[in-house]
């Protein structure tokens, strides 16, 4: 996660999800490992780069089709589902997706 | 940079740029924060997230169109090439650019 990830040629697709921490992530960084693991299981997955600031968490995770990314998609949500959620520990997130169309 | 961006409704472009530091990165914070005044400045200019890990850093600049990306690109160019440049600090680094598609 802290390596530039070596994607095939475009195009390809990006989930970029920036997320508010609130002030208690306990549990949060246990989460994180274990939908890391799922992902890394899922057909289509490319690689994954984050990054962290004070109160803030960025993840950009690259996937070979959008049909990919729906798949994980509703596996990551069943694990959430089990688990306090998304809610508890974000202020603020959102899930943006996009064609990754030029890379230089 | 430590926000989620609020974007407006889709299509929308980004600049997904990350990059594998040297050891000795004296001088790219200044010009960083140069570089995000510039952009600031910029038409098209929709925000920037951003976040580290050690000998890592990840950042998501978001854009109204691929010409606002275009003229960000040929002025920031210019202001590196007046520095010591991206190949000093940074070990690997790639510019990937995407077309926002889907919120949620």
């Amino acid at each position: 996660m802290n390596k530039v990830v070596d994607a095939p040629t475009p195009p390809y697709f990006a989930v970029i999800a920036p997320a508010e921490l609130a002030e208690d992530v306990r549990g949060y960084p246990e989460l994180a490992t274990k939908l890391l693991e799922l992902a890394r299981h899922q057909p289509g997955f490319l690689g994954i780069e984050s990054g962290f600031q004070q109160g803030f968490a960025l993840a950009v995770s690259y996937w070979a089709s959008l049909e990919a990314i729906d798949a994980w998609s509703a596996n990551s949500r069943h694990m959430l589902a089990k688990e306090k959620g998304k809610s508890v520990w974000f202020r603020k997130y959102v899930t943006r997706i996009a064609k990754v169309e030029r890379v230089y």
